[in-house]
């Protein structure tokens, strides 16, 4: 590439809102440009944020791709593993270092967390994003507009189901359908879908008999069977579960039901699955909401407000460009839930980067938790809709997270790291190393060469070092690199560009996913499982239940999404390294229709964090001098 | 002014999306350039939005203003007067018409209502902001930054509340002001103000006495007397009252409260208010949102929160660039609601815009409501808190609301309008008249030259529209000008626009305000209740209560703004024209400590609209061939 910016690193490294904001980002128009987009397909968002218009899809469409990597990790634990700072300073030095064209594809982190306890997520170190507050904060809306949509889908619900409670047949058809003055009466086009649905081909409303016009106006839905829940970007635990519809006007209308965070939307699914206005579109509508009192799955497009959701969701189906450090581009795009959703960041991102890149150029894009979870819904879900085919995958690990998972001490938030993290201890981390082996095995299955990223800390030994490359290799890598990128930047992962560069050029393997689709639901589920090393699975009365009933209503088809801890390769989140012998439970079945898969629950999933009694908030102010935002971390 | 557009007018009038839909837009940076905005004081959102910076204040901070108008209108009916169109119609009368600088400023509106029943609310027929659809959807986010901290200030009050009940004091003093590992705390710089109000003035937290420990750590809220609600930028009836807390984790601390829609925030009538980033940290910490149980205000600054609000708030307190369909200027920011708040856009768009034009420019701004509630508010809350003086007030009326006000029939949506709103009826038009001569006389107290512009319909006779001049004189206006922008744009407002030019240009009288700030706020209220023709007013028991605890916590020094029905001089929706002989009722009173005023209920104020039968969403979509919006009203 040709723009890029010299960083100039300090030791010990800054915290990170130091760095971020000690370097002037370049004028993002400069970035564009760079990268071949032409000027009608680039809207700014002040100067350091622009929104890249899908029509560049268009344009390029017969342009050859480039390179496809994507990141992945071990089995995370409490210790962190540095994998967006990773994927961060892999881009880095690609870009400034070893002159490729290289686009980062990331997701837009949510604003709860960031006033909570977590902080931002826009890498760290000298590997970020940058402004790391507009990062982190509100972007360029996309998840403000998931909100909106979100909460309109809700509201019509209950609004819908209020007004049939209170209305005849006659008066609910006199007020969907209003008679003009001459009585003539249009269905709105909106209405179709319905009426097609209903098996009724009349297209003059006067025409429908009483029994139509019951069947056309009632969605009927069950107040026990709504699945559709309100969402806000903030950590607020009160929300859980509420009860709504307490006002004298609702008429005692009351309802059980609860507020997830705003990326736990199915709506962040459909963003991040979709790859066209038309195909999102399509997929808002198909979102199911209920179920009828008759069975039958109630959609956003039942209610007529598909339309409207996608007017809410058009401008949020482009990905934001932003910049690393070092001025190499970032496009940041859906950031999906990594258990009840996919965890993986925009398809149309990603065709984006790969025709802007073109070939011998590099698009990486990190998928969330570890390999098993995150790597596996990239390969069997979001390349399955988006056609492309990956060359390699990264697999990020540390010597003292394998420590942990060779059965290091535990680790508490607040209290002092115990001594085996912080000196050599070849024999904890050896017995770790199999966390590693088994996740370069299965993500080798997909068809990718594997390079294993050694994310060192500075109390990690030479021996050690080796040893976890050593590992890697044994377990089927194509290479396992040392790098310092948090520490240097892009300089500190030239290595590790160089071998994926090679990775990829050497990629030879056949992609394939790990189970077809039209397997049933539960040799799907069966297929996922086994690749965890698990010995069976066993069903509750309910999951088996929903099995039943989405094989009925047509959806059996879906891509499977494992809503499981990311702590652990079973469910047991206690269990570290590579855990056998056990029988993995499914709780629950659910489907995300619109997004397009069914994700079965393997145990509990909080969908709406807390705040604690000191949030990170505290800490956080605009510096009334300088307009300088102080505090994030 | 340079650049401007001609519009081409076609009759019948098209609907408003066509209409808006058919004129490209110029390039929101001509539009720009020609106001003579630098380039480091606008931030692109897209070509056709643009945020001003607030730096340009400071840039102008010593060049003269332009002329000031307000625009408000007689009391409004159910037909529509049009002040926003006469508004917009006039500024493009003002601006391509008559070669004068103009500024439009206007408020955003609520993005809830436009999937509801009202539609939106960017002007109309020839008459109108562009693009409408932006105006009307997500703009540049700033309804959703209101809704961010807003609810990030709810979701910290009950997770307070819950950590205070769990935790001894000890224990939440170690979590609030941790240690360590030399057992050395600090408090956080968020923290000093809380600890002045408590008259704590030791610098280090271990020197802290058990009583004080306890006195800083506990904020001790009333759950009873939260009045913080929870907002969303949404029609959901279901929310307006809901009981949280009912998770099993949030261990039976329920709670009852509700969701108001987002423009009801106290943090939109900040935004509406503050001149400045530091005055607007400062508003925002101040905010009350409960009592003690010792009965002491507890304000965001209490729970550290101001700082994070300020910072999810720093983009939207920059105004929003558009234009009309003329391709005159447009500052489009804040939209507080005109009950319950003051109904005004902001302070900084308005001091931005004089600026802008300069001496013998125009910035014309609306009022909510009619001229005895957003004229008012306008006056004694707006001008009071910028400073600014107005030299013209422009009201507006229309001939068929004139007669309803003189006894005309009532008139209900869907069913067909009287003949005597569409037939000539001098006697019913003469009788209503009233209701605008107090208006004027109410406006002209001020100081003020008052203009009214007379909206004409097709239907109005010229001896109509020559009576409603002639009683407008009578009652002492400057002028009153027929005009007919909705169908013709500017043109159609140009002698409008003379009169108003003349109006600023020979306005002599002396600003004032309808009562000072130092009387106490029963006096204040009286003063009000008198200017819409009460006897007198009479508090219930609640009202006097807080009028009390407002007195006692140092807050009787705010103006006031009263919480009262826009159809009415009187507290009587039904009553029009004129009332007399009535005591106006308050049946609360509240404050909004932060944003700066006293609130007092004059009646029950509906803060959540609710969704109908067939809401407007039923026909909104996206034109999947072109991209468009279709069926915006």
């Amino acid at each position: 590439m040709g723009i890029t910016r010299k960083l100039e690193v300090k030791t010990p490294v800054p915290v990170d809102i130091d760095i971020a904001n000690s370097v002037e980002p370049l004028p993002i128009s400069v970035i564009a440009e760079e990268l071949g987009l032409q000027s009608q397909e680039i809207e700014f968002y002040g100067n350091r944020k622009a929104k890249v218009l899908l029509s560049v899809k268009d344009r390029l469409k017969d342009s050859p791709d480039g390179y496809y990597v994507v990141v992945g990790g071990i089995t995370p634990t409490p210790l962190g593993e540095g994998k967006s700072t990773t994927t961060v300073g892999l881009c880095q030095a690609l870009g400034a270092h070893l002159g490729k064209k290289v686009v980062t594809c990331l997701r837009q982190p949510s604003q709860g967390p960031t006033f909570g306890i977590k902080g931002g997520a826009a890498g760290g170190g000298y590997s970020q994003v940058i402004p790391m507050d507009e990062f982190n904060l509100h972007m360029t809306g996309d998840i403000h507009a998931i909100t909106a949509a979100n909460n309109l889908l809700a509201a019509a619900i209950d609004a819908r189901n209020f007004h049939e409670s209170t209305q005849s047949d006659k008066a609910l058809f006199n007020r969907l359908c209003p008679a003009d003055k001459d009585k003539n009466r249009v269905f709105a086009k909106a209405m179709e879908k319905r009426l097609k649905k209903l098996g009724i081909e009349k297209t003059n409303p006067n025409d429908l008999t009483p029994e139509e016009v019951n069947r056309f106006s009632r969605l009927d839905m069950d107040p026990a069977k709504i699945t559709w829940r309100r969402v806000l970007d903030v950590n607020d635990r009160f929300l859980r579960k509420i009860t709504v519809g307490q006002g004298p006007e609702e008429k005692g209308m009351t309802r059980e039901t609860g507020f997830d965070i705003a990326v736990a939307s199915e709506i962040m699914a459909v963003l991040a699955l979709t790859t066209s206005l038309r195909d999102m579109r399509e997929r808002l509508g198909n979102m199911v909401v209920a179920t009828s009192r008759g069975g039958d799955a109630v959609t956003a497009d039942d209610l007529c407000v598909g339309g409207a959701l996608t007017v809410l969701m058009k401008d949020a189906i482009n990905p934001t460009l932003m910049q690393t450090l070092e001025g190499t581009p970032v496009l940041v795009h859906a950031g999906p839930f990594a258990n009840i959703a996919h965890g993986n960041s925009s398809i149309v991102a990603d065709q984006i980067a790969l025709k802007l890149v073109g070939p011998g150029g590099f698009v990486v894009t990190e998928a969330g938790f570890g390999a098993d979870i995150g790597t596996e819904k990239f390969m069997n879900i979001k390349c399955r809709y988006s056609g492309l085919k990956p060359q390699c995958a990264v697999i990020v690990a540390t010597v003292r997270a394998l420590k942990m998972h060779g059965g290091g001490p535990e680790v508490v938030a607040g209290r002092p790291l115990d001594h085996a993290y912080k000196t050599e201890n070849l024999e904890l981390l050896r017995k770790g190393c199999v966390n590693m082996a088994k996740h370069i095995e299965n993500t080798k299955l997909y068809g990718v060469n594997v390079v294993v990223a050694v994310n060192a800390f500075a109390t990690d030994t030479a021996e050690e070092l080796a040893a976890v490359k050593e590992a890697a290799i044994a377990a089927g890598a194509f290479d396992a690199v040392v790098c310092t990128h948090f520490a240097h930047g892009g300089a500190g992962a030239a290595d590790l560009g160089i071998a994926v560069q090679k990775a990829c050029e050497q990629q030879n393997g056949v992609f394939k996913f790990l189970y077809p689709l039209d397997l049933g639901i539960k040799e799907k589920i069966g297929m996922i499982a086994k690749s965890y090393g698990a010995d069976g699975v066993e069903y509750s009365l309910e999951a088996e239940n929903q099995i039943e009933t989405y094989t009925r209503q047509g959806f059996a088809g879906l891509p499977i999404c494992m809503a499981k801890t990311q702590y652990s390769f079973s469910h047991n989140a206690a269990a570290k390294g590579v855990p056998t012998g056990f029988i993995l439970p499914i709780r629950d079945v659910r489907a995300s229709v619109g997004a397009g898969f069914i994700y079965p629950l393997v145990g509990t999933m909080s969908t709406m964090p807390g705040l604690p009694t000191r949030p990170c908030f505290f800490d956080i102010d605009v510096d009334l001098e300088t307009g300088m935002i102080v505090g994030l971390s």
